[in-house]
């Protein structure tokens, strides 16, 4: 855990979180500033930076993540509508917390520009 | 194979692709209507339609691709300054060919709106 991560802090119970999701590897929770009616953030508890400092050994982590996404979606009653998966990686990326996370967003037609 | 599915047509070489990576597992290649001037398709050469057709066993492969997608962020020489990854599924997640696919996009800032 970094005492500096918000992420890490949410996920350790210190800032509130609205969790819908919780196991012993990834969390998700509800964006504070969601762009969709569904906006959830799946976030693995252990403190990774980005995608740039995912291990190789992490790579199935990140496909658990996308699994859980979709089971997310489905929880959501979006999964036969469609949604979309995103991840922001550094600066140019758009990434503002530096604990790698992935978006999951959808409830509505999302906007075609996707950067 | 899909006869109608245009990726599987660029996989086959019958409708021409700008390759940037080829593997026994994923293909990637340039969108042929880019947002940024990194634009790349990271398309795994089996027929998945998309994240909701995954397979629990597949989930690895999603990894690979996201490991594959930072190596040719690096590639690119924008790695360092950050890009995004996205996966749009089904038609209100922006999803047009029912093949799954990542979108590797950087070169700019981009857009901080994602949806």
């Amino acid at each position: 855990m970094s005492e500096s991560c918000v992420f890490c802090r949410i996920i350790a119970g210190e800032i509130p979180g609205d969790f819908v999701h919780r196991d012993e590897e990834i969390v998700a929770f509800r964006d504070i500033n969601p762009v969709a009616s569904t906006h959830i953030l799946l976030v693995p508890r252990d403190h990774i930076e980005s995608v740039q400092s995912l291990l190789p050994e992490q790579a199935d982590l990140v496909g658990r993540m996308v699994l859980r996404a979709r089971e997310l979606a489905e929880q959501e009653g979006i999964a036969d509508r469609g949604y979309r998966l995103v991840v922001n990686c550094g600066s140019e990326g758009g990434q503002i917390v530096p604990h790698l996370h992935m978006h999951l967003i959808g409830g509505r037609k999302l906007d075609d520009r996707i950067g």
